[in-house]
């Protein structure tokens, strides 16, 4: 039935998406407790190993997209983003090593951040549905599903800042080190969103990216309340 | 019952790799013939179409064994395959770009190339299992199926060189620039041996790594009996 309804003009299909950001988790109350120094060591511990697992399967959830996608030329932009995760050479520069590092600044070891023990069955169940997505689904509609890199702006660089201000236990260096590499990621947005205008040209495939950038914002809020509940066991 | 059997020592495995040389298709009777000098116009260019198919999907292929490796130094590894193939900036140096010079250079255009009406079905079966093979089965018997590189040695080159002696109506120019840049490919069997090796430690992972070159093999074998069906027609 979609099909006889006429495509959005561009304008009009961004704004759809961008008229999803109040679904970010950017307005979680968990983040809101971060940003206002409210959270106690064992939650922002918690937070850290959880939020790992999800770093930890971009590569793959990536890799998944340039499977599915025929298009050599989204397949040479998007596989910049399995460098940046996994890093060059011995992966001492990786995104991945950056996040360690932000996890052993809140008081966790390597071990037991990297055994997974921390994970909460919530959060593992919506990160694993997020990576199944990009391997079943048509590749625009993965490609779709990352643009809350729309609505994450400097968010990382701010709780960083704020992480700094509000808890002076946490590992000065370490956090430096996080701090200092993350801002490469920012500006991904503009890139992704224009790949998803250029390919969603019917009303149907524009559905459908909405769809799916309405899916990883679930995702991304269940493991929020995930963490939340884990945190206060 | 496999897991009764004690696994192979390293030297073993590999030996029995190894010992699977005889069904790849280096010794296949059409490739006899093209480095003999006996194709005509059409077969060579039915070959370089359908051969295009092929390398066209390897990076998607790539791009599915990443997407199933939990293993950060593997995917490390594995992604400069995707990079290799689909190439950097606008893909003018890719292995993609390389091929396509190779289909001019036997008197094939772009267009007839790249919408792939020359691709018999039997290439596109073969070929398209592959791709569903790296997609669907543990990512270290993806792995183990390109160990047909063990046996590939430098055939492109003296295929090349073959070319050239034989075939005096092929574009100089065009093969020169494909076999100028074929060289980077040479050696990839080595690091994907000790892959293998490393990481298929019992005997049934043993077992289904030389299943899967076995199946690799019968891939490339499908692939040039459809061609030179084809190319007859």
């Amino acid at each position: 039935m979609s099909e006889t309804i006429a495509a959005r003009g561009g304008e009009e299909f961004v704004a759809a998406l961008r008229g999803l950001s109040h679904r970010y988790w950017g307005t979680h109350p968990f983040h809101d407790r971060m940003h206002a120094g409210e959270l106690t060591e064992r939650e922002l511990r918690v937070w850290a190993a959880n939020r790992w697992y999800y770093q930890s399967v971009l590569p793959q959830k990536d890799a998944a997209i340039i499977s599915n996608c025929p298009e050599p030329s989204v397949r040479r932009a998007w596989v910049d983003r399995i460098v940046y995760h996994d890093g060059s050479g011995d992966g001492g520069d990786s995104g991945r090593e950056r996040w360690l590092r932000l996890c052993e600044a809140v008081g966790l070891t390597r071990d037991e951040v990297l055994d997974e023990r921390h994970v909460a069955p919530g959060v593992r169940f919506a990160v694993d549905a997020y990576v199944n997505f990009a391997r079943t689904r048509p590749w625009v509609e993965a490609v779709a599903s990352g643009l809350t890199e729309m609505f994450s702006g400097h968010l990382m660089q701010r709780r960083v800042g704020d992480m700094l201000a509000h808890y002076d236990w946490i590992s000065r260096a370490d956090l430096a080190y996080f701090t200092n590499r993350i801002e490469a990621v920012s500006g991904e947005g503009k890139s992704t969103l224009d790949i998803v205008v250029r390919y969603c040209v019917t009303r149907d495939q524009q559905d459908r990216a909405i769809a799916a950038l309405s899916f990883k914002c679930d995702v991304l809020w269940s493991m929020l309340d995930a963490i939340e509940r884990a945190a206060k066991e």
